[in-house]
């Protein structure tokens, strides 16, 4: 195509936006267009639920810009207020209306550049069109929380224990109100894996949400003050509002009536410079389909960073320029009271869905070395190449210092770097930061160690199938046994373990485990260099703890109440 | 060589016990012999200064383990208070003797790991000899500042501004005392480039810090109660006690002594495998030598993180595994009150003296999303080669999230990133820990800008040398403009720049410039676009600043104090 004269960009935040910007940055002449539905481009949406919570007191710092201010600054023509309703492919013209007026107009373009977003999932229940059933997208919805959370004297019911459901949950108890959320997965944040956000319920339940897992709402009905919400385990809650946050769909009506193409996840298909299948036409952010770094396969992963990586994108193949969009990894951190949880890259259960094969490990350091004070453990897992050992994802969670980690190992996985390249991590260290071995340098020794062999480790879901020719081996010490251990276990402290070693039977299979990994580990090199079959518990004691904190731990292990493996005697 | 039956390590810090721990973990079978010359092994010496400051209140917390606790976990025979005297390499023994008994002995060895570390430098300066000039290497060290610190009514003197001298000045100024450093150099943290340190040296100040920059001390007497320090300035200087912090050195004497390589750099030669020239001996820690990973030359980089690596990797070659040791990065930080400063890789000052051509860009965003309370400027500098965008090295500075930036770059580095890859990051994002574009992912737009050529930049250094056919624009507001610009600059804001370009001169060069960069690229791209000769000041005004704020600054700005250029005439 020759040069773009006219640029209209269909959607005024995050990526759309920075499409606008970039264009005008590359070219002084161009004509800019930005149409928006909404009476608002740019603004914070990561920053609604602080607004909701009063964190961010002044709701005018969520207007990061302006029509005003893009106009003077970046000559745009931004319109307001304004929805596109159809594109006219042949005639390059978009159809749009003032949503003050009515007024229908068609506007040409050369290149047009699609950044719709995605919209809130709202389920076909019975009496969802009752106008306390919610959700939250803009400004003007959170104008609607805040409204149903200042006159209700009875709970919020927030639906969906996702990013938003759960900001929002701690939103709204710190405007002081009753929570309660309804989550129809046993856990809530449904990218990660169960295990890994077991501590977030805990987190949640001690800050007083009333949290329901394995629970869907069924049904909507008003009852005078009260919204009453039927709930799957057949309990009525009665509710000043709800808010929806079951997910978010990408909004591709006007590229799917215009006859772009779609691609199989349900976002418009568009080729590595944003590209759509018409080639006047570009998309960008959460309407789009990318490609899964980890699993490489389509996948719609809506977020920020890509959004406006692609906006800047798009803009850069529209005037000329060859910069490429590879692949998303799906970052991201939530923070939910005093935890952080995030991840990088796949978790184990996209994996198994994927038939990709994958080792993890799991380890569970202080953020910063233990002898300076206000240290906090973090909860850091690690998937991994079973053969060649390259990152596939990582999740964590603790009280801080988890998003360091995360953004670490997400470099490291979109380098190819390996488990091998992360013992080599040279990373900044005084006791208030980190440790001279950082959490990501012990994750990539334990996985090293994995795929080179050297560890040969168990996992809790063994429990469940237990043989008697395998014995579990405590190493912890007596204080730490008696404070709680796997049942069946018998205690050998590691530091006893040379003496005691004639005493150990010769024909089991040792399951050893201590707290976090590391004195199992060290029991168990020692153990199998005496000849004995010995296994560590991948992540220890409290890896057991997190998988007893999901609904398949706790199955299992209620199931083996009754039927405890005989202990092995030992004289230490 | 054949099976390791007895591994002999000198000193018990960081890689020695890292090796012996290890090798432990490798060979249950082999005799594991660890001498210590003090009488703690594995203390926490990056925590020494925090104990002082009484932050770590508890000194048994900084004795990480114990000869007791090491023989019960991984049975090594760990002798203290026995130093290694000599190395007979032909018949593979040590002599060593006991510091309390003074008898001698010889102990031989198969594998034999050298870790004696570094000592203090103490310049030979008349007075040295005093009993109150110390110096900080352990915990006897430590204890004997913290009895000179409760007894002395006179200012401490810190001598020498790097990491250990920083850290103890905060820390004697927390217990609450006068405190002087002294500074050969014309900054602090002599590894750090000047302009990245200015603000480290108002921080001290606002804290109460005397800090007497290219200055250094000449000499020490007693007078009664003081310990006089004459000055470079020709000050005497009365304070209670000295601490000697200008640097350390390697411990060579027994490799030396021993006949073994030492390296150009003054360390012990070592291969990737962390062998000396003696087939049977290995070094490690920072007494060796190693590769400097930007510049690939031989290099001390006296650092805990590459020291425990080292151990680790030695005990691998010494048990037949194959790890390697590839490079040093020079990861590192330190907090000096409210402000950390970090670093990786090279530094400019380092780049230009290798002769390696490399370019330098400076941004300045928030360590998290700016309408989230609480957030804070990080100034961030990114040195990379200007044809192919390979990251060079990073230094930041800040209040908050200065670590998590340069651990970042610290893996991208690694993984041989450019600053386009810099640009494609994919990081946490929640308006608590960072923003939709990180200010990694700024510093990696603006670097690819210029190895692009999108961008062209303007330095400060080039005040110096004004033309006439230069004209200094300030695009900032005209409040901002008014509270303090560039001696000699026009204002024009950005936002009036369209309506005024018919004003500009057409024969002059504009050099623009706004707060931190983005604005003044955003006037830039215009102005280039309109067909102005123009370049845009990199890092912008905050980095004017910085530069201001260094001896070279300084000097060059009062020169030019009497012959500012002509201002333009413009009409905005």
């Amino acid at each position: 195509m020759g040069a773009v004269k006219k640029l209209v960009v269909v959607g005024g935040v995050a990526g759309g936006m920075s499409a606008a910007a970039r264009a005008r940055r590359l070219s002084e002449d161009a004509e800019i267009v930005v149409f928006e539905r909404g009476p608002h481009v740019s603004f914070a949406n990561c920053g609604l639920p602080y607004h909701v919570a009063g964190v961010i007191a002044d709701r005018k710092k969520l207007l990061v810009q302006t029509p005003e201010s893009l106009r003077a600054r970046f000559a745009l023509d931004v319109r307001v207020e304004t929805e596109v309703l159809a594109i006219d492919r042949p005639a390059k013209k978009v159809l749009v209306r003032e949503r003050a007026t009515g007024r229908e107009y068609r506007e040409g373009y050369d290149a047009l550049v699609l950044s719709p977003g995605a919209e809130p999932v709202r389920p076909p229940l019975p009496g969802m069109d009752d106008p306390r059933v919610l959700t939250l997208r803009n400004l003007e919805d959170m104008d609607r929380v805040i409204a149903a959370a200042t006159h209700a004297a009875l709970p919020a019911l927030v639906v969906g224990g996702g990013y938003i459901g759960l900001e929002m949950a701690e939103a709204l108890r710190h405007r002081g109100g009753e929570v309660v959320v309804v989550e129809r997965l046993p856990h809530v944040m449904g990218v990660a894996d169960p295990e890994m956000v077991a501590s977030v319920h805990d987190e949640l339940r001690r800050n007083g949400v009333d949290l329901r897992l394995s629970t869907s709402v069924e049904s909507f009905e008003a009852d005078g003050d009260a919204l009453v919400a039927r709930l799957s385990d057949g309990s009525r809650l009665r509710c000043g509002f709800a808010l929806m946050a079951v997910g978010v769909r990408p909004e591709t009506r006007l590229a799917r009536e215009a006859g772009l193409e779609i691609g199989p996840s349900g976002g418009i298909r568009v080729d590595p410079q944003m590209r759509t299948s018409d080639r006047s036409i570009w998309a960008v952010g959460d309407a789009v389909e990318v490609k899964d770094l980890a699993r490489e396969s389509p996948a719609l992963i809506p977020l920020a960073g890509p959004a406006n990586r692609q906006g800047r994108i798009a803009a850069d193949a529209i005037f000329g320029r060859k910069t490429r969009y590879t692949a998303t990894q799906g970052t991201a951190i939530v923070k939910v009271f005093g935890l952080s949880f995030a991840m990088t890259g796949a978790s184990e259960a996209s994996l198994a869905r994927a038939g990709r094969k994958y080792r993890r490990v799991y380890v569970h350091p202080a953020d910063h070395a233990t002898y300076y004070p206000g240290a906090h453990p973090i909860s850091l897992k690690l998937l991994f190449d079973p053969e060649d050992g390259r990152i596939l994802g990582a999740q964590a969670v603790g009280a801080a210092g988890v998003d360091k980690r995360i953004d670490v190992i997400a470099v490291a996985q979109r380098a190819g770097l390996t488990v091998f390249d992360l013992e080599d991590l040279e990373l900044c260290y005084a006791p208030q930061f980190g440790s001279a071995k950082d959490p990501v340098n012990m994750a990539g020794f334990v996985a090293a160690n994995v795929v080179r062999g050297d560890a040969l480790l168990w996992e809790p879901e063994e429990l469940e199938t237990l043989q008697p020719g395998q014995a579990l081996v405590d190493v912890r010490s007596a204080r730490e046994f008696a404070a709680g251990t796997i049942p069946g276990a018998t205690n050998l402290p590691v530091d006893d373990l040379r003496a005691a070693i004639g005493e150990l039977p010769r024909d089991k299979e040792l399951l050893v485990f201590c707290q976090v990994g590391f004195r199992g580990y060290v029991a168990a090199r020692l153990l199998s260099q005496r000849g004995f079959r010995v296994r560590n518990l991948s992540g220890g004691y409290k890896r057991y703890d997190m998988w007893r904190g999901t609904a398949a731990g706790q199955a299992a292990e209620s199931a083996r109440e009754d039927g405890s493996p005989e202990e092995m005697e030992v004289t230490p």
